[in-house]
């Protein structure tokens, strides 16, 4: 036994928030362990978006404790022969479907551990093949909660399912990169980060949709109707409007090309 | 006094998440009970459709552990003559109008004890008549948390209101069932249980808008634009289109008839 | 030190229900003070909507215990030179930006102190301007759930920003209102409270866009197509229609205007 440093336990699905999927899991959690400390990431994932639930878990995990556990069900193939998983890292752990939804987690922590979760005795007595997130993820977290050792679960394995993630890519002007998430607000983030920019700032355009928005420091720096962009406070090239809303403003879409372009002189 | 084995409260109500009304209630229950630990159910039922909180109230509450409190605030008569009930049924306490909203629960546990509340010292002192899952199913809940016996609210009735529920009704061919629920997937859910449906399996073909979805084991098992159906993780038979929004494709409604036929050889 | 009687933080936002924004607050004040208890108010604020936040952080705050700690981040000015304060009033503690939002809660309980945020360590080391919310709200808030005294956050200060919030105004007829807010149910609330309408009661009629609903105790006592008004449960005049969406029904809008009129025999 090896009690966990922490009895968080993070959801994120994309079960909406009309159903009583989400409080099922809640109960099976909580008649398990009932002393979890159970925090909802976000329920309004687009039904089946793998890898709009991988941005999340990995934008929001990094904030939370050693030893949290977070549970991501956004689960296509339920009921399939998809592997269920158990997987270690940051001093975190993650429980969910071997899908690709961890990808952005392992790609950004790069040491893992992975299991594969196959002991039935962590499991809820199988009513039906269709629920797993209450009937298999909740329990397993729920135990993990309580101070099982990881091992315990089932085998080690190597090859979680990742899926590869667009670029950005080295251009001959500078670096191609895209959209990857649209906030409430209508802001636009890319899969360009900070580092990635680094040797281009103080020389360099930003271009989407046939648009330059300026790079700048703060959201109150650039007037309402004149979107700009600037690294946000996920370390990411983020483009928005102040007070507005930029994506609709320009007609951004997910999956639009952003290009940096270095300006020669 | 007779401490609940539990702490747990759960809210079902129609109130939306804009509105600061669930914050007022668990603002008073945490002044009350500052332990208890409240999970949400839904606040998203239809506006005073109380079929459906009934529904959600039943599926999700038996996954909770004993002691648990279910309070369900959906309300069309606030502040008319309705009594305010608090049941105890398999082991957990529901708390809400006397409207037929526990109806599923009722009918399912068969067993139960229902009280009149009357008592005002578990309430607050009455600002208005507009607002009772504040002013008194809110307070009666912590109440109960805190230790109070079930006695104490008021009297023992016997009268609950059950609102009747449609069938499933035999016919000549088989069954004639009902959609009483759609997820956020599409899937449309029947009153038609696994155990009405076993004198049937091998033997039958499911009728709903002149389809005849197949009877799978898993939603993985039919092709995306091949409707299908199954006995779903709450034992009910089920419509849906794997990765697809079955009630989208067939033009499926709630209320929608649903037939079970025996085939004849 | 000086423990707060409390660790109940409540967050209230117009972060909406998608984005892992407010899951990084709650991870954020998790890590410093795993035992805080956290309740959402509403994330559903409109976008940049200071006005609406401040009724419903006012509305909800009255009913929670004495010691907790009120975070509100609806902040179009985020990354300027507007200040961050922590406001003491009425035994709890709102922590937010100087914007007027907490305005409704300093002209209730006209008592208060006031402080700018200005110590850096109880942030998080700034990695973006543009998250106060997740880098420097929910830290404080979490230091203050574990027991530093609100004079460690920065100095006294005795100029929040206070919102002019509209009358209502006596008039020859009667009084001038408006309608503040709608909720879910299409109920239409008005700036007219139970003790400006005192001196009007039982000689009085209420006009909106030439509607003169009737003045009734309870939602039930009118029929559901004809709107009427009541004193509600947070004590001010409301347009309703039983069973029924009165916003809709009559046309009414944020910022219309409602007459009491003084009927002279």
């Amino acid at each position: 036994m090896n009690k966990t440093a922490s009895s968080i336990i993070t959801l994120t699905t994309d079960f909406g928030y009309h159903d009583p999927f989400i409080a099922e899991m809640k109960g099976v959690i909580l008649s398990i362990e009932p002393s979890a400390s159970i925090v909802d990431i976000t329920h309004d994932i687009e039904p089946f978006n793998i890898l709009e639930a991988a941005f999340v878990i990995d934008s929001a995990s990094k904030y939370f404790p050693p030893g949290t556990i977070h549970v991501v069900v956004v689960d296509p193939g339920v009921g399939s022969e998809r592997r269920a998983v158990l997987i270690e890292a940051g001093e975190q752990f993650y429980v969910g479907p071997d899908n690709g939804v961890f990808s952005d987690i392992i790609r950004r922590l790069q040491q893992f551990r992975c299991y594969h979760i196959t002991n039935e005795s962590y499991m809820l007595s199988r009513e039906s093949p269709t629920f797993q997130g209450r009937d298999l993820f909740a329990p397993v977290a729920a135990n993990l909660s309580k101070g099982i050792h990881p091992t315990e679960v089932g085998p080690e394995i190597s090859d979680p399912v990742l899926i590869t993630l667009p670029g950005p890519y080295a251009s001959e002007d500078g670096l191609i990169g895209e959209i990857v998430y649209i906030d409430r607000f209508g802001n636009a983030i890319t899969n360009i980060t900070a580092e990635d920019l680094k040797p281009f700032i103080g020389n360099c355009k930003v271009r989407i949709r046939d648009h330059y928005p300026a790079l700048v420091n703060h959201y109150s720096e650039s007037p309402p109707d004149n979107p700009a962009c600037l690294i946000n406070s996920s370390g990411r090239l983020e483009i928005f409007s102040y007070l507005n809303n930029a994506a609709r403003l320009l007609g951004i879409r997910k999956a639009d090309i952003v290009d940096v372009l270095r300006i020669t002189r």
